[in-house]
């Protein structure tokens, strides 16, 4: 780490920082320039000290050398992790894997739709929400445990893994019972307690990043994740929050390669959400691909607009498949396969 | 709600748009411009509607116009909520209330020493961390249980009410019994689980603004506690993630002055937490009391250098006390006391 | 447009706005709710009134129902322009325009050797700044006159367009003597003097988006170079600003598909810019084309750690080849050809 | 300035960075850690070759250690700036300078009411908008030398100083005759060859911050102006553009200390056009006055639901002449006199 001096600091005050950094443990190599000095740090094991630091007299700033995170970085592993799930394989630079379903799944018969689209395709996975989730609380009271029942009967009719997001401690156990891959929303991306305890399952978990989270963040917030010991992570962009209006966010395409460049773990992209209109689904979903993205979350209802939430974003069936036409020439010019 | 049609809809589409709003319950009004149609729509119960409207054909776009929030709005109750908090007001237009404390409580001694500055003044509440809350999982292990018996022993020694934040819905249940205010983070902000729990007790709720939450996503959060029967709610206001990188956050003082033209609840600011410096403390608790927060939330430590955590935005116990005394000046010039 | 009263305004606030609606021209319809009434307004020919009304009592919101451009927009042309800069068509739904050169062109040599790469590929344009542009004072002194003649030379030497950005209202006509195309860069995107002067010469106009710019008010900016004559405008996503850091800004590539169903006229994307860095300039070229992007603009460097500006995010001769081959399959994927 | 290489860049990677460092004119202090190096340089004169040394192989990243302002900056001149606009002193830490006036001058007797409104507190600046400025090319036709005019007649009549916006270089030599003061607008604030145009002249320049310009860039637009030898600068907060829609941009109040920790200039707040909306004007100028703002920027109109432009968030002249009243409380509690 880089310990920036302000102008003119005291001989003194450097010093009270060489003395510091030698408590903590850091072997130090000032640099002096004309009027600024620079303290190198050698041996920064966290970033703990890194405040404690620019608490002190005449620092100017503080510049770590080490990422936050280990597990979740290249550092330790460079080789792309696959992840495996309910024997679908995503991240190995080859499968793209589609996760669709309901929103929220309102009935049995929606799921039913769903995973039959889904199954045409090798490699995807049926989602469907089971819990309340929505900003509002006087939104539709949704099904709970029966609709975890419902969600897995699906997938054992069509022989595909199912996923659902669980929004409370409270409900991994349970979902993780019913479910092959378990996702951990936007607005939970730190929800520390949410992250340990979908650490301690065996499933997939589907990060979300927050839509305020920088990468750094989504990153030390999958490490939460591993350090109980379940490598099983992959991420999922699903737009940032810009001033821009025009869409409900703002799809981070470039997070895509940014986060191949940092991490070993796979990343997807869910543009109906960033977008929130159905009509960009097709164009954000080719972007995505062509990006680099190891897979798509996409939204399905049979009627969107008689959808309990968010039908503006939903593809019909029509639509999806459609749609996995399209895309399987996009996958494959950037040498993929769907 | 008001529905507008895209440029020359057909009349088939503006057809069953009114058509499904005559099943949804609204009685509708059609305007017809020169090349585009709008629908008034009388009868809004909820934003159900709109995002089923905006999925249908021939729809450009759905502005509601009644508020999404109900209780913490001010169509409901105009004058001003007066929380009480083991005997402290928020928000009667007079008292200005000081939340202080260590972000993370380290030990006895230093809860002893924030209690004693936080006491000098009348009407301030003691606060500090007790269970992990930051963004890396290799941070410093907090106190838990043995936290909320010293806060609440400090909190009795210097007969002040005291405040501690509540990490995930199996603490609520703990931390209401040792605290008279019960604080949401910023990240918890679309908890809503935990929102829920923290609206099934009679504490005083802390609602901390989302990093990336517009001021109505913070009020329909509010609601989500309320709706539970707790209109025990502060907000408060810690700052927003914008590009500017030379603060921590941006702390958003005109939500102050916003917050109070659309709600009754009481509104603070924690300046420290939104700039992460210690140096602009001052000038930003000034800025938020003149501009009309009911409190303040600021961070002590006896010694910033050897925090466990943020040591860089706290207050050593001496220039609290000083900038105390400059408030109270500020506080008078807008007919306020501290 | 739609004019939102304030809950319970008075039937007198209400008459006012009427009247001054019937002033203003507008034919009113108002819609009383149970709590707040809407004025529906028929006859809106511009934005002017918004504010206006906005400024009388009792007036909650004004909500616009036509669009603030007219030029720009579907509303009036809704098949796609195609632009025609030297020879070279863009907007036509099949060319892929790749307009490229250095971002300084700081000798005669490094101009051939770009042009020498476009051309390889047909349908190319030259670019190269030649006028001082950058956010410090204290940068490279740039060629200026010299560099056109160089930037012409170079363009007829290879038989390509050649396109360079104009920074002041000054240089317009000389710039528009020289190159087939000029550019309106990101931080002058609201220059409106500029704009005019833009819309004043026969050249087609590259219009970049501004930083903080909304999709809107980048289509207003096209408008006033519209409004003096010339519809030769070509939209460029260049990255707006995000608090993400991991790139220089966000590359909005959700832009592209909103630009298209709002407006007829072509938009390209420029990724090197937007994130800062080479390294990801393939991926994001290829996302963006993917998306349904026109065109793209990219920089070359014969040797970017020698480069006198931002030769982080340069591509060498070489692997700007490279790419151009790769984004051949990325197009044809998508039924277009580069 | 500090180079981080890549983790295990090789040896060779180092060296080459390091010979470029040499040819750059740098002295290298490499620095070894387990397992990254970092190579510390001093002699860094200008931030040109940070982003040479980005494009090299093996380099992670460049960390700047010197400001890249000098002019502008605190390591120069560490006495705050006293700038004297005919007469009225800004920036000596106890007078509030208000300018204030309508945003477009519609008429003469517009300004004469402005005036004598100004008038009545000493240390007032007469403003009024004279050229086309808005994003609609549609607007209102301005008054433009006319108005210059009317402005000098009603600034004499008052014996107060004026102040207007330039909108083009070509316009900087007529307005710098009539006015005391030139104001570059913030769509403007990197308009470069303008803020050289405004160094050439006498006159006190007001700086506004971009809607998306870091401190750091208003700095270096500011270090543009004062180049040309003209150092008469005041910055204007104006707001920033954000993801919150409930007010039109966010005022960065905290910009306000930032700003006054980093430079020696005067800095000063315009709530109205941040807010977009005159009920938050009070709240927000006590707010900036109890930061440690030099001035305030208000818009002053008769009757605001009949401005051309902007309404929505002028004062009556009755209301600004009750805020100046509350203002000064405000003012007196932070030491400060209007």
């Amino acid at each position: 780490m880089i310990i920036i001096m302000a102008e003119n600091a005291s001989e003194e005050k450097i010093k009270a920082v060489e003395k510091q950094l030698a408590e903590y443990g850091f072997k130090t190599h000032p640099i002096r320039g004309e009027s600024k000095t620079v303290i190198g740090a050698i041996g920064d094991k966290g970033h703990l000290s890194i405040n404690r630091l620019l608490a002190m007299d005449g620092v100017e700033n503080v510049v770590p050398i080490m990422r936050p995170y280990k597990l979740a970085g290249k550092e330790i592993k460079k080789a792309p992790s696959i992840i495996d799930s309910g024997g679908v394989k995503t991240g190995d630079n080859m499968n793209i894997t589609v996760f669709a379903g309901p929103y929220i799944a309102e009935n049995e018969e929606m799921l039913d739709i769903a995973a039959s689209c889904v199954s045409e395709y090798g490699g995807g996975i049926l989602t469907g929400g089971v819990f309340n989730q929505g900003p509002s609380p006087y939104g539709f009271e949704s099904l709970g445990i029966k609709g975890l029942t419902f969600l897995k009967a699906a997938g054992k009719k069509y022989n595909i893994p199912v996923c659902t997001e669980i929004p409370d401690t409270s409900d991994v156990e349970t979902v993780a019972e019913y479910c092959d891959v378990i996702q951990i929303g936007a607005r939970n991306m730190q929800n520390y307690s949410l992250l340990s305890e979908a650490g301690k399952t065996d499933r997939t978990v589907i990060l979300k990043r927050g839509l305020s989270a920088s990468v750094e963040e989504w990153l030390m917030a999958a490490e939460y994740i591993m350090k109980e010991g379940n490598s099983k992570v992959i991420l999922c962009e699903r737009g940032i929050r810009t001033f821009e209006t025009a869409t409900r966010s703002t799809l981070d395409i470039s997070a895509i390669p940014v986060v191949k460049s940092l991490s070993h773990l796979p990343v997807i992209a869910e543009p109906g959400r960033a977008a929130g209109n159905f009509k960009y689904v097709g164009a954000m979903s080719k972007a995505a691909l062509a990006a680099g993205a190891d897979g798509l979350m996409l939204e399905i209802h049979p009627e969107p607009n008689k959808a309990h939430s968010n039908g503006e974003r939903a593809l019909k069936p029509k639509t999806f498949t459609a749609l996995m036409r399209e895309l399987k020439a996009v996958a494959s010019a950037v040498g993929r396969e769907i």
